[in-house]
């Protein structure tokens, strides 16, 4: 394998790079290659080695080569203060001519998702997508999570009212999950006591907003033996500090100067704060009245406000709203003299989690899916919770929204390595 | 959240925990309590506590419990030398008797998995799966690999002649990926320089084998700037090695006493043999002879013959062997004197992985899809490759042959969390 450019030395050198830039001059060439690490400019005596000179006057921007020469530090070379005295060039591949460039409309960048990843910006995004993600698993592995892959394919349209994608399964059909939750559980019924997932949802949801997608990665967890959501809400704001504390110390510099971002490590503990609570204050500073019918649940515009409210009071970026009405919160949840177990935590004016303890014991679970409806639909789920299970809860989180939240982007689709829609299932 | 069973310490504690076993004599009582990270012994003077007593004597194995008491060390009893002495019971759950037990068979032990899972040995498979996931990934982080998340719902059938699933996708279709290489190699051409993904796969293949199932867990890694197929050998040899190291060191002994296997750590390099040179070995050595129109491939006799070769000759349980016929190998692998430069690794005589260095050029890869006749199928794939690609490989694993391998499993069914079968996708 070739050397990566980051780790290249003063010296001979032959290494492997995409072309981004070629400044052709009389007697003289500029050349910026790049890879995932970094770029570095050659500099080609045209004089000296024609041939080189005539290989790179022909390649755009995109083509792939070999080349060798001598690396030299350069005071007059802004880009890293060295430069490669290229001698030699041997063409891995050529590229034609980009159908697109930076000001391309978001859908023509998908339609060429390949060439837009290769904008810088881009690959920053996954770079941070990547340690975020990996920083949530270490401090969770340090706590003795197990990893768990759950089914894909399902035997039952279940769950909630969203709509769900039917698979041909041989003579029958199945079901694509629309989260791990009833696996998750099965696991905290199992045994396992402390478990997370890293895998692909879907939702066969006909929205064109710029924060939903049909697939998409969600990052879910469960444990066991809880005394209440307070210990979710615990967990879950000490796992985000931890990964936000890794992505500043890593890449803060590179963020804010790339998508103008400051990346800000919160402080424990998050606010939090009753829905009744949180409608009352919204009231007194903002003049934001929630229309009585919906005060059970968190208005698209109190979740905005939320941003606000929570920077002006707590000088915080997240809050944990809680005590959310029953009629809106799926029948898993546990409730105490009426009131649901769960939390939905708001970042940025973004809800990015809903959290609870679930209901444990089998009886009153079923007694809940009962009243929504839905027994006949679970019945293989509360099977889970006959043969014993320790009061647990967990929480999901959307990977592609935290990174859009996290960049400030306008659209998932940015987030996303390909987006896909309603009308979107290619590249 | 309550203390785990591990991390209790002398003295007063209050605990919560699942109930393995309980003992009932006239005036006292020996409950084994566990979780997922131990198991305690409980002790229970009815005459002291009576209505302790009381509440134990009912519950059957598998309800759940918080309890408290007094943790003492206790040379008499054989569970870690220690006893709590419990005088306050607390039930969260209460269980049926179980329907199923070790010796049910593996469809009624699937049919209640959640139960099976309580095994302790099935704890500890997902406990080592987890580990040696996170071991590969460590590696890869280290190495700069960035992860990604690709699409599983796809717009065409593609890539191999094994069968796919149709999805319904709202007023059309759309096909479940039966693995991530098209994207993993989106990514090359993107500038990613080294990716790797962990996730679902999905094979609609009507196989009842000890070793498929329709939905199973990838692992897949794809890097850039290699010189030829040997570097993708050479990292996939380095990253299985650092990940056995890490089982081995944590729970070797464990696997030993629960499913008498010995994790070797093994040697660097790996052996590596070609085709034609191992089929001559097996022929001298064990009087095989493989068939002539087969000679192009390994045969299921031959892939099991393997693992005495290899340690018989090399005292190895891994053996790459490369140089296969083309006409068996996919079409996107690079080829050179119409030889595919690729490799299958075999261990414990079980094929674990296909890798290979890729064909990146467009004109190249697009006469080798013609000739297979899949040129019209792969077409958006193709586009990947028009506007530069860098030169690059990889390879494949599936995670769950993987940990059947690892702990010599009979069924592969034994080491997925759920299996997924042509007549299963319940529960």
């Amino acid at each position: 394998m070739f050397t990566q450019i980051s780790k290249l030395e003063v010296g001979r050198v032959r290494f492997a790079g995409m072309i981004d830039t070629v400044r052709d001059k009389k007697n003289i060439q500029f050349v910026v290659l790049r890879d995932f690490s970094g770029k570095i400019q050659l500099t080609i005596d045209k004089v000296q080695h024609p041939e080189v000179g005539e290989v790179f006057s022909h390649l755009l921007q995109g083509s792939t080569v070999i080349v060798e020469g001598e690396l030299v530090k350069s005071e007059y070379v802004k880009m890293g203060g060295q430069e490669v005295l290229t001698d030699k060039v041997e063409v891995t591949s050529t590229a034609e001519a980009y159908p697109i460039d930076a000001d391309s409309n978001i859908d023509q960048k998908i339609d060429y998702r390949w060439i837009d990843l290769r904008q810088e910006r881009n690959l920053l995004l996954f770079k941070v997508q990547t340690l975020f993600t990996n920083a949530m698993r270490e401090f969770l592995l340090d706590k003795e999570f197990i990893e768990i892959h759950s089914p894909k394919l399902i035997g039952t349209a279940s769950e909630s009212g969203s709509e769900v994608f039917q698979v041909k399964y041989f003579d029958t059909f199945a079901y694509l999950a629309q989260s791990p939750q009833f696996y998750k559980q099965m696991a905290m019924s199992g045994g396992f006591g402390r478990i997370f997932e890293c895998g692909p949802v879907f939702r066969a949801e006909k929205s064109h907003s710029r924060k939903h997608a049909t697939e998409f990665t969600g990052f879910d967890l469960e444990f066991s033996n809880i005394e209440s959501f307070e210990d979710v809400m615990v967990l879950e704001e000490e796992l985000l500090t931890y990964a936000l504390k890794k992505v500043k110390e890593k890449y803060g510099e590179e963020i804010k100067s790339t998508f103008g971002v400051e990346v800000v490590v919160p402080t424990l503990p998050f606010p939090r704060i009753k829905l009744k609570d949180l409608y009352a204050e919204l009231e007194k500073r903002y003049n934001y009245v929630c229309p009585k019918e919906e005060q059970d649940d968190l208005t698209t515009e109190a979740e905005k406000l939320c941003q606000k409210f929570s920077m002006e009071k707590y000088n915080h970026e997240f809050i944990f709203v809680t005590d959310y009405g029953a009629r809106k919160r799926a029948f898993y949840h546990m409730r105490k003299d009426g009131v649901p177990q769960g939390y939905d935590l708001i970042w940025k004016g973004v809800e990015i989690t809903t959290g609870a303890q679930r209901e444990h014991r089998y009886d009153i679970l079923k007694a809940q899916a009962e009243e929504k409806g839905l027994d006949k639909d679970v019945e293989f789920y509360l099977q889970f919770f006959k043969y014993g299970c320790p009061p647990h809860g967990g929480f999901g989180l959307g990977l592609d929204r935290i990174t859009m939240n996290l960049l400030e982007l306008q659209n998932l689709r940015e987030a996303m390595f390909i987006f896909r829609g309603p009308e979107r299932i290619t590249p």
